[in-house]
Parts: structure tokens; C-alpha cells; sequence
């Protein structure tokens, strides 16, 4: 087992997804499975390798240099370990006395990712959830709750009549966001979208007439959701300037760091967050550019009683009725799930064998490589480059002559689709303008700009063949 | 590493816990902690034991005889090697092209374990989601969505005047059911309480009366949600009953069945959810008495097609703009995460290994066991009996002669906390109409019914220093 493990690790090769009919790889699952007329009595060392085996096999190969796809990492193997122990011990993390060293390893990562963050160390809160998703939504009760005293207990009769809450957001947000507000009660077409400037940024000059309008609208806007590290093209929304525009309209100022707030971690790449201080949350996914595996995300609040409103009707200590040294550190109160993966340890572990180092190179080098990838397409001419990187994520379109602009987004749609088939590269793709455009998310260190080039040459080898 | 894994699995001493202070934990666990000017280059590998040790040594001792606390399991130690496994490939669930054979298991586990709901198999669909909450929080939005169109896009604004929507449940239900209502802007407080009869289920007979009484306040209730059993004392809800009062007003039937859903497995116990074809939906946690690694959690609806609305407008195909035979599989709209843990893979590959029998001896292993605890305490004039188990929970009161009634709650506390810091047991507390009574909890084979006898006079003990 553990062989088979590293012998996966250790295939540097140039390998994408080999996508099975799913009827056929449930035939195959089925295939392994014992029946209910057999009673196993000893324990089967093959049809568990197989299972294995097949799980390696037929999954993203996010260790190989052909995976450029998504924000799904090349996990270091020692976090895996960890989980393995996770698994095992079963210590949910919600509650002290049940997992004691997560909870301490929670309080210890918060200190230490708060050194970039730069709010007061004993007015800052955070908290371990189960995605960014789950975490935008946490941040955005406690905003709800804060604007609508009530709304926990009473729900919408405890607003005035005619107030309409709404969530002002970048266009380019992640849908979690939108979500969200479907859920809360708040309804998805409350979501204002700011228009975006030339960097696909929130544009800050504009956002202040697009929230005027909103409230000319009848909207009662209590919270702006900025990204850092857009899911599209990974841009930095300029957190300062919103900050400004938050503060002075009294909004919840919420930045969904789920791909870009690691970029804090590096000295080189701190200033794409400007301004985080300012914020009123932040979610930070570590199963993305940190290196564990999913689902590992941190929700940090600025002020420790206004992150606890999220899932009460006050931010008071009454929750805690006998509240000592042990329950001080309790979160199911703060947080959504009741029992919750002990997901920090291998964050936590990771941190304390190699110091923040592991994690500020990986990140600087991978941010390198998509600038090189990035000056590598300049010079191709038949590639139109759509943005200047900030991060690890770079959007094209593979434009050779003779493709008319009506067939340039069914074009790169199908283009995605034959690379990926042809099984040596595996990159997605992302509408931007309302055209697809090939996206590549550098996860791995094992990729150089060698690699890059290799997949425009598979590009192209697969817009010939089409 | 693994030997240490294999002495702790080994060990069947009986341990409570070791509470730790949390101030004199967090050093411990910084001194294991490289610094920023230490430059690790070498694999540290004693640092790596410290940590592992650390976290063995200060979780609960789910595997030793004396935990009985919680409903955390004891798990079956290879799908923590399946965790190992999902940590390292690190595919996630959400999408069949990143996580393929996740993806099938999920339909396969489906498949199996509907064999005991009884569902048509061309109609019911099942999602794996990040725990007990999260999945009674879905099952609400699909059930808020279908009775009040509109409220996903337009929140309140949608709903006529005086609208005040409310969900029905048991008194003993699970925290997460009214949290759910707090987060979906429903309120936390129209939650209607139906009465429970003496053996703490829902008391069918008054329901309606209670149903009646909501309406006649105003209320729209759209949902009743009945418990598979309880979180205090795993108590069955009578839900063939039930489904006749939700089907007679139309009301979307939800079974909490996070922690006895699994009795389905087992042909002596699946009469205690008779009843459950006629459900909406179903919560089932694997993580509890299907012995994985938290979180496991399935979400079942009868009706794939209300299923889908729980997330979306309108529960039409729209959302599938490109559907084919792989993204038939995607799931990403159907829960509520986008990155998701390939959480099915220990529970399908336990499945795969051992067949439904594992599961089903294990089962019934440990509500017999409980029965057997409970013909003790029965014996015991200085112990005080609250219900009949009808699982593996059990709640009773020490009450040796001269314990006043009006000292019974902070008696029993006190008990539980001496029990705990003894180290010997780890037991939980619950309060029985109003007074705190203890409560174990079967979760590992390991336990006999000398164990349980070991624990009375660990009580015994206890209650004499007081």
C-alpha cells in the first residue's frame, strides 16, 4: 500500500486524466466488491491493493507536471500522514475535551497566520471550516446579524417593512458568494455586482456610483465581498480602497481570500493584499495554495464579538454557561458543523517541521512560473494572452488563423476538451467576457516553464486535429 | 509512525482522558515547533514521533473500553488507510472528471444502502456532504424551496404578507434543525416543538394538535422534521405515524437519522425506522455507527427532482448547460460545498472489503450491549433508570440515599466531571427534562458488560469523595 503510494509520488511523468465511461468504471468498482453470499473471514490483501490502484489511477493526477487544471493542490505526502493519524485517533475538533491538540494547534496557527494579517492579537478570532464556501456563508451571518438585529430569531419579520438586504460583490466572485445569499434568506438576486476594471479588479472609482444605485434601487446593502485571488484569473481586488468605501457606508467588509490569502505568507507577495487589515473576515482555504488536503479553510474575524454573532441571536456569553479554561477554547458554537474534522492538524504539523519557508517558496515559485508562462505566450503568436498574472493562474486563448471571432469560444471549448482527451495535459477553461478562454493553475512545483511549453505545442497539435 | 498507530490501536487498557490545560498543551506543542531562523533542511524525523505521540496521547481514547462519551466511533482502522489514500491523490467529490472513482462509489453506496430505505431506484438521489448539520441544513432549503417559490432568488420578497414560515420537530431534536432555521432566514424561533410521548418520541397523537395550534398563530409550517434517533438518548420518532400527518398537510417529511439511520443495515433492527419509505429525505452520518472517519454524511431524497431545488431556483435540468454521461455525475449543484472531500471512499472500501456484515454484527453487538447495561442498572437500587434503550444510548442518574431532589442536576455534573478527571471512563452528560442525567454511548465492540459494571462503581467511587 504504502509502496504503491510512493511509487505515485514518485512518476514525475507528463500524465492528465484518463476520463472512463462511468458505467464502465462502476462495473469495475462492482468487480471488486465482495458479495453478500461470501463471508469474509480473512482479510483480502489483493482486492484491497486493486481498489487502491484503481483509486490512484483514475483520479486528477495533481502530483504530475501534466496538471495544470484547477485549484485541487499537489499535497505535501507528510500531511497525509497526519490525516491518516486523524482518521484514525477520530478526535472531532469542535470541542476542547474531545481533541485537545487540535484545538491548541488552531489557537497556534492563528497567531502565527495573524502575524500577516496584522490585526490585535487578542481582539482577532478564528475558526476551522469545512470549505471556503461554508466559510463565506459563516462571514455572512455574522454580517446579517450584526445589520439586522432579530433576523436570527424572527427572520424576516424583524426587518422594517420594505427593506431589502443585499450583498454588494465583485463580478467576478465565487459563486459561494451568490449562493450564500440564496440560502440566508436574503435571496440570490440580491447580489449587486461591481463592475470590474481592465485587470478584472473591483473597479473602486465605480463601486461607489454601482452602491448608490443599489440603494436608489431600495437595496439596503449591509456587507461588500472583495476576492482576493479571483477564481477566474486570480486578481486582487484593491482591498484598501474598498475598505475606505466600506467603512464609510458602515458595510461588513468581507474578503474571500480562498485561493490568494496565502500569498501573505511570502515577503515578496504580501502587498497583493493591501489594505487585509482593514477587513472585517477573511476566508483562507490552506487546501489550496498551503498544500493540505482538502477541505483545511480558516475563517478569521477581526473582532473576536462579531465573528460569535454568526450563529446566535447576540454576540453575548450567554451561550457558555459555565464557560472555564476548557470550554474557552469550544468553537461549535462559532462555527457551523457540530462534529468537524480535525482539519488544522496537517496544516499545523506541516508548520511546525518546516516553518512558514516550505510554504513561501513553493508559493513565490509557483507565481514565478506563471509570470514565465505568461512572458512565453507573448511571444506566440498565435496566443492571445487575456490578463497579466498576479498570482498563480493564467487565462488564454489559442487563436491560430482562421478562426473567425463567432467560432473563437465553441473553438477553445472543444480544444479543452481534446486536450484533456488526449491524456497528457489536463487544464480547464473559464468564460472571460463571455468567451471561453484556456485557464491554467499552477498547483505544483514540479512544473517548469518546460512543461508550459510543452502544452502550447499540445494545443496545438490538438486545434490541427479539429 | 505506523507502530505507534498499531500500539495505540492495541492497547485496550481502560482510559478516560487526560485534560490537559490548555496553556501548558499550547507550550508543549510550540516547543515541537521549528523557529523562522532555524532553517530545517533534514527531515526531523523525531520532531515528527513528538507530534504524533502528542496527539495520540491527548485525544479521546475512542478505541479503549472506557470511552462511552459521545457519539464520536471507534473507527475500523482500514478506512483510515483509505484517508490516507484520499489525502495524498487529493481528488475531490464534487465533479466526476476530478474524482471518478469517488463519484461511482457515491452511486454504488447509494444503491446498497437504499436496498434498506426501500426507495424506487430510478427516482431517490443521494449526496455526500461535510456532516450531520450541513446536510439537515439542505434538506430544509430543498423543503423551504419547494413550499415557497421564489425565496431562493427573492428571499422574504417573494413570500405574501404576513407570511412567517416554520418547520415542526420533535422537542428533542438535534441543535442543528434550529440552527438551520436561524441560518435561512426563517428564524430561529418559528420552530414548532411537538410534545414527546413518555419513551421521548414525538407523541403522534398530539402533533396535530400542536400543528393546529402553530397554524392558529400564524405560522406556515412547510416542513416536520422527526429524529432516527436522538442525540440525548436515541430515541426513534414513530415515522410511519408521522408521514401520514405530513402527507395529510403536505408538509415536507425530513428524518434525522444522523445517528440511527444505520439500524437499516441490520435486518434484527431496521423495524425501529418503519415508516422511512415514506420520507422526503433522510441525514445519515456514517461517521457515527458505520464506524469511518468523520465526516461521512448522506443525504437522501426520495425524489431526485426536489433534491436538486434545494440550491437553485428551480430544480429543472437548466443548470446542466453541456450534460453528458460524465457530468451526469457532478454534484457540485446538488451540495453545498465545491471543493469536497471523496468522504464515500472509507465507507465504500469497508463495504467492498467486508460486505453488510461488519456493520450489521457490530450494530447489533452494541445495542445489545446497552440492553444489557440497562438489566444492570435495573438491578441497582442506587441508580435511577430514564428510558429503555431502544440503540446504543443510554442515560441514568446515581442517586445514593441522601441526595436531595433539588441537588439531583449539579450532583450528576459534578459526577460526570469526577468520572472524567479520575481518567479512567469518559462519559457525557445530558439534561432529562430539565435535569442533568449521564449518558454513555456505544461505540466500540471493545466494551462489554463487565466494563459498564466497572464504570457503576467508577460512579460509586466518584459520588463518595463528593
Amino acid at each position: 500500500m504504502l509502496a504503491r503510494l510512493e511509487k505515485h509520488l514518485a512518476d514525475l511523468s507528463i500524465r492528465g486524466l484518463e476520463l472512463a465511461d462511468p458505467a464502465r468504471l462502476t462495473e469495475a468498482a462492482r468487480a471488486l466488491m465482495t458479495t453478500d453470499r461470501e463471508q469474509p473471514t480473512v482479510f483480502d490483501e489483493e482486492r484491497l491493493a486493486a481498489i487502491v490502484d484503481l483509486y490512484i489511477r483514475t483520479g486528477i493526477q495533481v502530483h504530475s507536471p501534466g496538471y495544470m487544471g484547477r485549484q485541487f493542490s499537489g499535497v505535501v505526502p507528510l500531511s497525509g500522514v497526519i490525516d491518516f493519524v486523524s482518521s484514525v485517533v477520530n478526535q472531532p475538533s469542535s470541542f476542547y475535551e474531545a481533541g485537545q491538540l487540535p484545538n491548541v494547534a488552531e489557537r497556534i496557527m492563528a497567531d502565527e497566520l495573524n502575524r500577516f494579517i496584522g490585526w490585535d492579537q487578542d481582539r482577532f478570532a478564528m475558526v476551522t471550516t469545512s470549505g471556503g464556501s461554508l466559510a463565506n456563508l459563516t462571514a455572512l451571518l455574522a454580517a446579517r446579524n450584526r445589520a439586522f438585529p432579530g433576523y436570527w430569531s424572527q427572520g424576516h419579520s424583524a426587518l422594517a417593512a420594505q427593506v431589502r438586504p443585499a450583498v454588494a460583490v465583485g463580478a467576478d466572485v465565487h459563486y459561494s458568494v451568490a449562493r450564500a445569499a440564496g440560502v440566508m434568506g436574503i435571496g440570490e438576486d440580491r447580489i449587486v455586482r461591481l463592475p470590474l476594471d481592465g485587470r478584472r479588479r473591483i473597479d473602486a472609482d465605480r463601486a461607489r456610483q454601482a452602491l448608490d444605485a443599489a440603494a436608489a434601487q431600495g437595496l439596503t446593502v449591509f456587507c461588500l465581498v472583495a476576492s482576493a485571488g479571483t477564481t477566474p484569473v486570480g486578481a486582487f481586488d484593491p482591498l484598501d480602497r474598498l475598505a475606505v468605501i466600506a467603512r464609510e457606508r458602515g458595510l461588513w467588509f468581507h474578503v474571500d481570500g480562498a485561493h490568494g490569502a496565502s500569498l501573505l505568507v511570502s515577503d515578496r507577495l504580501r502587498h497583493k493584499l493591501r489594505g487585509i487589515a482593514e477587513a472585517d473576515s477573511l476566508t483562507w482555504d490552506a487546501h489550496k495554495m498551503m498544500f493540505v488536503p482538502a477541505p483545511c479553510t480558516l475563517l478569521f474575524y477581526r473582532d473576536r464579538e462579531s465573528g460569535r454573532g454568526a450563529f446566535r441571536q447576540t454576540a453575548s456569553y450567554v451561550f457558555d454557561e459555565r464557560q472555564d479554561i476548557y470550554t474557552a477554547l469550544d468553537n461549535g458554537d462559532k462555527n457551523f458543523e457540530c462534529t468537524k474534522r480535525p482539519m488544522i492538524m496537517p496544516l499545523w504539523a506541516l508548520w511546525a517541521m518546516y516553518g512558514k519557508s516550505l510554504f513561501a517558496e513553493k508559493i513565490e515559485y509557483l507565481c514565478r512560473l506563471t509570470q514565465e508562462a505568461h512572458a512565453i505566450l507573448e511571444g506566440e503568436p498565435d496566443f492571445e494572452v487575456l490578463h497579466r498574472p498576479e498570482a498563480n493562474i493564467l487565462c488564454f486563448r489559442y487563436r491560430p488563423e482562421g478562426v473567425e471571432v463567432d467560432d473563437l469560444h465553441p473553438f477553445q471549448v472543444d480544444l479543452r476538451n481534446r486536450v484533456k482527451s488526449r491524456g497528457n495535459f489536463f487544464i480547464s477553461k473559464v468564460d472571460v467576457d463571455g468567451v471561453a478562454a484556456l485557464r491554467v493553475v499552477m498547483m505544483n512545483h514540479h512544473i517548469t516553464s518546460g512543461h508550459f511549453q510543452m502544452l502550447l505545442d499540445e494545443i496545438r497539435k490538438a486545434g490541427q486535429s479539429q
